[in-house]
């Protein structure tokens, strides 16, 4: 079985009917968490489950899973899925191909008629992405013990919608606990969502570990005042001390070049309106470093110029560096292997549902190239042959895991 | 008639009740524009406009008009009047004590049996705020032909409903043409909205004129990327250009203090999601100077630093520095006089109605002190005297102005 690839054909239509739910004039996907677009790609999927002769489980939080008998059902299952939710302005591949590369390895089996030794379970998870109910990864980490069930009910939206309604108006609040059972191995295939495999030309990244990431909330308070009437040297004006505080944090970034990240990706002014100098401003930040203890001095140094500003900083979500499992990794090195493909080792940049399974199962990840590094990007693209490719790992990687 | 003076207490609990719709927590009040708040707000002024046996007409803007008949009703009327629509955060007086000072005037003649020659209307105008419908002051700009209605009609809020649409929904959309007749003159009472009064410890302000001011959208465009995959070399990052344009915004503006005023009121980045490098941040600008020369050079300067940092800035709205009639403005010299309060002449650091107002009738207004010169703020407030005397300068300005 050694020479067993996926059908490239079949893997990419799905992966392009897919993208029609949520497709955006642009070419990307909105298929945002627990929205009617995210019950219609459920939906799909289910059904494909179904046809390749899968049993479906829904559980609590409104993880999908799809199991395949093997010839020892007392064995623990091998799992492999990824996540159907998107990004407001994501792409066709992120997640999506994760989830669908696990179905394509059920079908190549059937097509095959070969059974594993042990089960095989593909899964799709609830709301990765985090950009409608913080925080990211949330099913997964229920699942993987991490959060409460209460708790990721009880998460709301910017209208105030919770995840606990929201599972129930779209049909998949399923009855099956959402916690881990026992699984002989765990794979995540992903795009990279970075330049890396394409600037260096390698089809395969053989995943060893996950950055750290943390998430927070930045509060710059002001005080409400009139546009037109309100001397400048009377104001206090949450604007202007963030002119300065973001200016001084970037500069901080660059100090800790190549490998920090750090993101202001949403600055909500109060009221927000045109002719009134805010009275608040909040921003969220986000820093990733492979090292938790870098992550741990840049947090601190941010803080000095936070604290300098008269604003605050209050971490809401922290997922800390994580290292995947030696066995995991040196299967998806003997799966290289038997593809015959190109790969390379490296960390990921972006967190993951393998980064909560990796804490209940071995656990690693395969990434395949996208273009320009583009994620989370309506232009995000993967070429189909990296797309086959990648899948053929999974499959490799899948038998050789599921050997008794 | 000159010792005639405005009933204080009947003025104070009238401000009062009309505060506590859409009163907020704090102390301020949320009576938006065309909200279900904004509707029991005129609901009550008709109320007490009948009660105090005025004409109504609602015009097509939803504009109250309450009409008080004269000894000669060919003679055009003294118009006097403000808005009863608030910031979201705003606060108990902008606005509304202008059109209740003028009900008040109405109310002290009935009282005092005194009959004007000319007719005496006031009025509430519609959407002076600008903070649900820009631009602002628009209904008083129909009325004066600055806008036209449909293009009135078919103005947006952040949901995509039109004034058209919630002026019918609340019950105001008239049938009198929003146009301006003919007017002896028209005054508008308003809080100084700055701390200029206060400071100098007078009671009236007799202005003499309107700062100018521009609106804008200052747009950022960047490229929607990954925050954990994409390296800090490879982002186009609009959260970053701002940074330094801001600031190099502020330094400029720091060049024209003290009459410079510069607000960044509203961000709005694109997703907007803590995990996501914007693609795009949209900005809003206000500038406001009383003189429009010096108001087009730091146009043009503001311009350059948005230029250099790739940025583009479209204006959206502007407003001329207006001079008042100096008909009008001797008219409250002379009720300040009769009325034996402190006064001094000052320029308005906000947009009125008036100003559009005065394009179409002689007019002027009448300020009086705010509590810290704060404004659009739910603190802001102003002394029970303070609005009794303002009032009672009005009063004697519609006398002087009605008489044949």
């Amino acid at each position: 079985m050694k020479d067993l690839k996926v059908n490239e054909e079949r893997l990419w239509s799905r992966l392009m009917k897919m993208a029609q739910i949520g497709a955006t004039p642009k070419g990307g996907v909105c298929r945002v968490a627990l929205t009617d677009e995210d019950k219609d790609g459920r939906d799909l999927f289910v059904q494909w489950c179904e046809s390749a002769g899968l049993k479906i489980y829904i559980d609590e939080m409104g993880n999908i899973f799809g199991r395949r008998d093997g010839r020892f059902n007392d064995l623990p299952p091998v799992l492999s899925g990824s996540h159907l939710d998107s990004q407001p302005t994501g792409g066709k591949f992120d997640g999506v191909y994760g989830v669908l590369a696990a179905l394509e390895v059920i079908e190549t089996l059937n097509d095959n008629d070969i059974i594993t030794d042990a089960p095989l379970e593909i899964v799709s998870w609830t709301n990765e992405e985090g950009a409608r109910f913080t925080p990211a990864m949330i099913a997964s980490g229920v699942f993987a013990g991490i959060f409460d069930l209460d708790y990721a009910y009880s998460r709301t939206d910017k209208e105030g919608l919770t995840i606990g309604d929201e599972l129930k108006r779209i049909g998949y609040a399923g009855e099956k606990p959402a916690k881990a059972e026992s699984y002989k191995a765990a794979f995540e295939a992903h795009i990279e969502q970075g330049p890396i495999l394409e600037n260096e030309k390698k089809q395969i990244g053989i995943v060893t570990g996950v950055q750290g990431a943390r998430w927070y909330h930045l509060t710059i308070l002001g005080r409400d005042a009139h546009a037109g009437t309100t001397p400048m040297e009377a104001r206090q004006d949450p604007v202007k001390v963030a002119a300065s505080l973001l200016s001084q944090a970037y500069a901080l970034a660059d100090e800790y070049l190549p490998d920090i990240r750090l993101t202001f990706g949403d600055l909500r002014p109060s009221p927000g309106v045109v002719n009134t100098v805010p009275g608040k401003l909040v921003i969220t930040v986000d820093i990733r470093h492979p090292v938790d203890e870098i992550l741990d001095e840049f947090e601190e140094k941010l803080n000095k110029i936070v604290q300098a500003h008269g604003a605050k900083l209050d971490n809401f979500w922290k997922s800390p560096a994580i290292v995947f499992h030696p066995d995991c990794i040196s299967t998806v090195e003997q799966a290289v292997a038997n593809t015959d493909t190109s790969a390379k080792h490296m960390i990921s940049g972006a967190g993951h549902d393998a980064v909560y399974l990796s804490r209940v199962a071995l656990t690693s990840m395969i990434f395949i190239p996208c273009k320009d590094g583009l994620s989370h990007n309506e232009l995000e693209s993967a070429k189909k042959e990296d797309a086959s490719a990648g899948a053929s790992v999974l499959l490799q990687a899948m038998l050789i895991a599921s050997k008794k």
